[in-house]
């Protein structure tokens, strides 16, 4: 009885082994969450590091705020367990081990640093939310494969050099810029303990990688407007930039004729009009945007014989830039045929679209759907620490509502609820990352 | 014989003399003509007083520049036999007597200060064409029943204060205002030789000047371009002015949809474009500007969510100035309801429409025809000293053609030949003015 009843309770093990990983159960781990209340309560102590009376954070990077906030980090990363350094680009990474040591790691994160009185949850989610979800993984004695690492980029705000730092596109000249705060970025790298000798030290060859993820607030008001909880982000936009220069023929407002007029302000608004109208006439989530424009000499009674201003298209599509911007310089061209003036373009400014990776925003989804979390497709409109990874590793990103839009001001606001939502769906992919890539 | 032939000699003088009043000959003194050759050398002398390297002027008022020309300009008008003082303002006035101390003065006169690096014809024609009329009355042994004052008009170009000081309407509080050059408007009245604190008593009654005639480059391209000699204007034009704030929504330029946006330089530009084409749909020649437009917060890569512009309109009629502003400011609300943005206006400026008094305009036409010089009737588009005597005197304006309307750049110029029929024009208008005034 004992060998068969043994025989059977072997058997049994057998079957119930071979069906959690048929079902993939034991390596998804669905039941497991975050804990949303500590996730919740470090957002909360974050918030003592450079907030201000406006409610909102000077957590400038470089600044004392900017370091205390990493010691803390550091503190939670340990507790987790994880083996903590700071690179030489100043970006504090944790490292929790896998069971494999010949694959690469997995990496999340996302950054702290905040604009001048800008709010507590843009990047913040995401570094919290990666070292939780370590926390739960740690808690849960969850091993994975591949080693997990959590980074905290720096200066993301004042040009993404931490996240730069791994695709050797910070350039040695950058050290010199002025940052958003006091020091110079070398200055600041050096402050928070990096070396900026020594940046090209922190390159990541293509592969080296396994995936990159990071979770983030929308700073859009998309899926705030439609309730839905998350956005399974397709990519992140690709921008061009160009200055224009508007040239008509400044003269007297009293005295020229209406029908004698070289007026480049004329001129400039229909151009204004037509990038809006062109840009809508295409199907599609493409954006175009005017945001700087000036008349000179900009005196009432003079008619503007030159006017200055910005163009800037994004989409996922780098094509899709270049087509739009095609069809924009010909309609300005006929412009200014029309009101005798000429219109000169000067590209200033290229950052490639990043898409995400298929594998990725599908564990996105996947996890999301698992979780009952609404959740719909989208692009990032706005830049990232995930696009310094395009060419090094696989990425995907994965966003919660902003209220009503708002960033980089006091009033931004993510729910607890949709962080703790945002949280569980990172755990999940990149639980779901450890055995797909 | 001798009594017969007396009688007849008597009988004939008696008829020569009453043809001679008959046809206004004697009044009208038709041959008489200027000394252009004079004229513009002193045209030319008058460059030396703060002529530039450029080309161009930096004679501004109060500056030595400015006191050293009046110095020149008064031996010029004591030549000439006038009386010459500096009034409280720093105005110069010469002053010939007329055979009548009963009749108030004719006046004529311009200014000499320029803007910096100005040109050398905008004012200054008025001026020595005024001191060559004087002259050649001189010369010619004319005597005009009214006196003649010839007025150098100080700070025209600041802000016409010395013209304004006749009418009164130079406030007490804008002699601490800065001018063009290094004084306050009170130190450069004391400077040139007047007496800010005594200004009130400049101030002339309606009907204390028989008549008040300006002659001044045209400072727009009409004449030049349609190679005529001279201009006869109908009045000055009156300006309103306003500042217009168009609010819609700050957002980011990378995550807000089109369709979801509020942006204010979107709905500006279909404002300047409205403002051109409700200006251009009415008959005249009425003229607005949209000279000054900025974006805020302008950065490349944000939604303008304010715009600040300006919006000027002109004409000779006050009522078809806001009979226009009302259309515009109709079509900015129908814009703002499409736009989503709502726009403000501030009226800050209004300098009332002087109208030429038909008997100096038509003295002006008569004048011009008279000398075999081609005309036209035009509105002036520029303010200028003239419109000072709006409620004191009947007045007129003589205008010459500006090479390709440009004015206030040291390539401002109007050919000799021109400013010797503008100063004949001058010429004989005064002498029809002490006739008919």
């Amino acid at each position: 009885m004992k060998s068969r009843f043994c025989r059977h309770r072997s058997l049994a093990v057998v079957i119930v082994v071979t069906f959690l990983f048929a079902t993939g159960y034991a390596a998804n781990h669905e039941d497991v969450r975050v804990d949303g209340a500590r996730l919740n309560a470090t957002m909360g102590h974050m918030k003592t590091f450079g907030g201000n009376a406006e409610g909102g954070s000077d957590r400038i990077a470089f600044t004392d705020h900017n370091r205390i906030a990493l010691n803390y980090l550091s503190g939670l990363m340990a507790d987790a367990g994880m083996e903590v350094h700071t690179d030489f680009a100043g970006n504090l990474v944790g490292r929790r081990p896998g069971t494999d040591d010949s694959l690469p790691p997995l990496l999340a994160g996302s950054h702290i640093d905040t604009v001048p009185n800008g709010g507590h949850y843009d990047g913040i989610v995401g570094v919290m939310s990666a070292i939780e979800v370590a926390r739960t993984l740690s808690d849960q004695d969850i091993e994975l494969r591949h080693a997990l690492e959590i980074a905290v980029w720096t200066n993301e705000e004042g040009g993404k050099t931490g996240s730069r730092s791994m695709d050797g596109s910070v350039a040695a000249s950058e050290m010199d810029l002025p940052s958003l705060g006091e020091k110079n970025l070398g200055e600041g790298i050096r402050f928070l303990g990096g070396d900026p000798d020594r940046l090209a030290e922190n390159v990541r060859d293509a592969g080296s990688i396994a995936g990159y993820v990071e979770m983030h607030i929308e700073q859009g008001a998309i899926l705030d407007r439609e309730r839905i909880q998350i956005g399974v982000v397709d990519g992140i936009v690709g921008i061009k930039r160009w200055y224009i220069t508007v040239h008509g023929f400044t003269n007297h407002a009293g005295t020229t004729p209406m029908d004698q007029r070289q007026d480049a302000l004329y001129a400039a608004s229909q151009f204004v009009t037509a990038v809006r109208h062109i840009v809508m006439d295409e199907p599609g989530r493409q954006v175009a945007t005017v945001g700087k424009i000036e008349a000179h000499p900009g005196a009432p009674n003079v008619i503007p014989g030159r006017v200055e201003a910005s163009l800037e298209i994004r989409d996922l599509s780098m094509d899709k830039v270049d087509l739009l911007f095609g069809r924009i310089e010909n309609a300005a061209h006929a412009i200014g045929d029309d009101t005798g003036t000429t219109f000169d373009f000067r590209h200033y400014y290229t950052s490639p679209a990043a898409s995400s990776d298929p594998r990725i925003s599908g564990l996105v989804e996947d996890s999301a759907n698992r979780l009952g979390l609404s959740n719909m497709h989208m692009p990032s409109g706005a830049g990232h620490d995930a696009q310094s990874f395009k060419d090094i590793a696989p990425l995907g990103m994965i966003f919660v509502p902003s209220r009503d839009g708002i960033s980089h001001a006091p009033s931004e606001f993510t729910a607890p609820e949709d962080i703790t939502n945002g949280a569980n769906v990172l755990l999940h992919t990149l639980i779901g990352m450890d055995s797909a890539l």
